[in-house]
């Protein structure tokens, strides 16, 4: 039982670029600001940091629209060589709009790693480029897993590392922090079985603890400040080889698609 | 900005019974542990305690079932007495389903305070009462405001508090906590016209504040373990006149009702 946990924003980190070699310079700040990793921290980073270090950015001068962009894109006002890296990245349209309030409309689509979000996670922000755009890390859990490696061999220490992402929900307003990658770190802890304080036994519960260490991860970051990594120390959690793709509802359970 | 916060499981808490005086409770607790309360800090309670102290708890044999809750037990393999207390508390069942892995089926709900989750927040578990079911409280903005004024005057601080519930999601297992009630807290930041770190406006930006809490105040919670109250320390933030529906997407701004 986790009585007190910490969420601290990493000072310092840089505006980062192809190639650069994530561990070091988070180690880096780590040390500078005298926080070090410890056994069972768990490091959150924003996936656009992953993103730039991969080299995950396309040049819209390099796109060429297929027929199925061009449509979407006078239907929703969008740039047709944004949409075809929307297509490029989906597996799916689930719905697309525009509503009378928005300049741009929105295509809700079923990205290639499998989770459901806006434009399939394209980004036009918060990169520095006016004329490209920013996809997602071709395997996100490997990216984790890559971090947290080397994090270890620095540090000694036993981590975990989620990769998180920006998205909307149905229903309700504004965006939190979702998981989109894993290392080590579970993506929901099952606690059917259990029983709750009173001795009855606990109905379906699953918490899904990536997505509440995303979210949590967000009160500490924010899009202007250049804070792009948070530590989150002090969690009792158990070690799992969780994947991603673990926190997505098969399809079949699935009424909402 | 916030650089660190802590998120601390209030220890101690009993059962709450119905008229519980909830701020002394929670008041001495925090006096026991040493916290006490500071200005900015955020308390986040869960939805149980709330409808315990204001007795929301329905004895099943005072409820009558409807036609329609007969049809909807039949269809679910529910009890037709819990199906009645959940469309009491709907204005419109969104969607039913009974999965084959599912003894019993699901009903996702427009509440009557506007949010859409499962069976309308209906508890059968984690209340000690086998022949009940426990709602919500009446106005969780009002019990959130309550408990604020009481604790402000014990203690002297402004504080904020959000009342939590544990929701599902579409597209993603598992659940999170979300902001069911507020008090002084905003609902969700808008970041409309900033600009990102390299000075480019932002795209429409509105993290979900109060959401974000709720998550976060899930990673010292657990359902077995009558640590229900969560004190977020350390966050930098702006009172606001929020309230819980503020959250809400309105109808013709949802693609998914």
């Amino acid at each position: 039982m986790s009585l007190s946990v910490s969420l601290t924003a990493i000072p310092g980190i840089p505006d980062i670029r192809d190639g650069d070699d994530l561990a070091a310079i988070i180690g880096d700040r780590l040390d500078a600001a005298d926080l070090g990793l410890r056994h069972g921290d768990i490091l959150c980073v924003a996936q656009k940091v992953f993103s730039k270090a991969e080299g995950c950015i396309i040049p819209l001068d390099s796109v060429t629209p297929s027929d199925e962009a061009l449509r979407y894109a006078e239907e929703l006002n969008k740039d047709a060589r944004k949409v075809e890296v929307v297509l490029r990245e989906s597996t799916r349209v689930v719905r697309s709009f525009r509503r009378p309030d928005q300049n741009e409309g929105t295509m809700i689509c079923e990205h290639r790693l499998g989770f459901i979000s806006a434009n399939a996670a394209v980004d036009e922000s918060n990169f520095g480029e006016e004329s490209a755009v920013m996809v997602l890390p071709p395997d996100p859990d490997a990216s984790c897993d890559a971090l947290r490696a080397a994090l270890h061999a620095r540090f000694g220490a036993e981590i975990g590392v989620v990769m998180t992402d920006t998205f909307g929900r149905p229903w309700r307003l504004g965006q939190v922090n979702v998981a989109i990658g894993l290392s080590k770190v579970p993506a929901t802890i099952r606690e059917q079985g259990n029983t709750d304080a009173w001795g009855r036994p606990l109905q379906v519960t699953e918490p899904a603890l990536a997505d509440e260490i995303a979210a949590a991860s967000g009160l500490v970051v924010r899009k202007d400040g250049k804070t792009p990594a948070v530590l989150l120390r002090g969690l009792d959690w158990t070690p799992a080889e969780s994947r991603g793709a673990d926190i997505l509802r098969k399809k079949q359970e699935d009424m909402f698609r």
